[in-house]
C-alpha cells in the first residue's frame, strides 16, 4: 500500500535541516555539506566506502517512491520565482525520477526534465498537495522530501507514516528547525534511535498501527 | 585533574531538559518523569534491570565529583525564594553527598543536610562559581547539574570538559533547551552517539586536546 515517508533526512543535533542565510552559492546556508557528509562516506556514493546502516539508509533513497513533494526552499534559492529560467538546482537530470510537486505561492508551469523527473507547481494545503502526489504515485511511496518546514507541517498534519532522520554530531544553532510545533509527536509513532560509527545517529518514526 | 562535566542529563529529542510550567507537584513540568525512564530501568535502580550502556552511564552518576553547581530552578518550585523553610527537593539525604552550590539572585545561608550534602546559594556568574566549586571539590570534578539553561550557560562559556546526555524518544515541544546559542559547538569537542535498546541515544561531548 503507499505510504507518506521522509526518507535520509539530515539534521543536527539541535533539530535544523538546514542553515542561514540560503542562497545560490550555498543551498544549505552555514551548514554546508556538513549535514550530508555520512551520505557521502557510504558505498553507495564511492568505492570503499562504508558498507553498514548508514549505507543500507542511503541504499533505499529513492527505493519504492513515485513522487516527491517538496517546499519552495528546497527547489531553490530565495527568490527564484522571478527568474523564469530556474529548473531547480540539479541539472538537467534530477535525482528524483518521479512527478515532483514544488509547493509555492507562485505556481508556474509544469516542467519536464531527463529521467523521468517533472516539476509540477502547487499553491496547495498540505493535504491538497498530498492528494495529487498520491494519485501520481499510484501503489508507490509518496516521500515528503523537505526542508525542515515541509517536513514538519507534514507530521503536524498527522500525514506521515514513516519518517528516517539522520542527527549528525553538528550544532548549527540557527536555521530551520523540524520538531518545532510536535510535542507528543511519540504517542503516534514507534520511535528507533541507531548510532553509526560515521557519527549519525538514525531516528526513524513509524506510525502506531 | 580536576574537570568540569555534565552527566546523566537527560534531553527530549527536541533539546529539552525540562518541560513546563514546573510546580511543585511537577518538577519537570509536562515531561513528568518520561525523560528519566531510562535510568529507572538500570540494573542500578532495580533488581533484573539492564546491565549495557544505559547502566554503565547510570552507574557513573555520582562517580568522581566532589562538588555540583545548579541552577535556581533545579533547586526548586518557582518562588522557592520565598520559602525559608524549602530545601530542595530530595528530603533529608539529598543525592549529591557533595558541596552544591546553588545559583541564585537571592542567596540565603548555607544549609548542612545528611550524608556530605551541603547546600550553599551564590548570586554568581559560572565563571565566579566554577571557581568556588573547584576549591571545594579539590582534586575530584565539579558537575554541572542542570537544569538545561545552567548547563547551556557553562557549555556557552567554555568551560565544561566532558558532557553527557541522554536524548529520549520524545518529543516536548516547550520547555528548558539545551542547545541554543551553542552554534558551532562541535569544533571545540569530539562528539560521539551511542543508542541503547531502551531507546535512549548517548552523546558525550569530550573537549578536544
Amino acid at each position: 500500500m503507499s505510504r507518506v515517508r521522509v526518507h535520509n533526512f539530515a539534521i543536527s543535533l539541535d533539530g535544523f535541516g538546514s542553515g542561514e542565510p540560503q542562497s545560490l552559492e550555498a543551498p544549505f546556508g552555514h551548514a554546508g555539506e556538513r549535514l550530508h557528509e555520512w551520505r557521502f562516506g557510504t558505498s553507495s556514493w564511492k568505492e570503499g566506502g562504508s558498507t553498514g546502516v548508514d549505507d543500507l539508509f542511503e541504499r533505499r533513497h529513492n527505493d519504492g517512491f513515485g513522487a516527491e513533494i517538496m517546499g519552495s526552499n528546497k527547489f531553490g534559492p530565495p527568490g527564484w520565482q522571478d527568474d523564469s529560467d530556474w529548473k531547480g538546482w540539479w541539472g538537467p537530470n534530477p535525482p528524483f525520477h518521479t512527478p515532483t510537486y514544488v509547493l509555492t505561492h507562485r505556481p508556474r508551469s509544469s516542467i519536464e526534465m531527463e529521467g523521468g523527473t517533472t516539476f509540477h507547481f502547487l499553491d496547495a494545503s498540505p493535504e491538497e498537495a498530498l492528494a495529487v502526489a498520491r494519485e501520481a504515485a499510484g501503489d508507490l511511496d509518496v516521500r515528503i522530501g523537505g526542508g525542515a518546514t515541509v517536513v514538519r507541517d507534514y507530521l503536524a498534519a498527522g500525514l506521515v507514516d514513516h519518517a528516517h532522520f539522520a542527527v549528525t554530531p553538528i550544532v548549527l544553532g540557527r536555521g530551520s528547525r523540524v520538531w518545532d510545533g510536535l510535542e507528543g509527536l511519540e504517542s503516534s509513532y514507534d520511535v528507533e534511535q541507531v548510532s553509526a560509527p560515521s557519527g549519525v545517529t538514525h531516528v526513524t518514526l513509524t506510525r502506531k498501527a
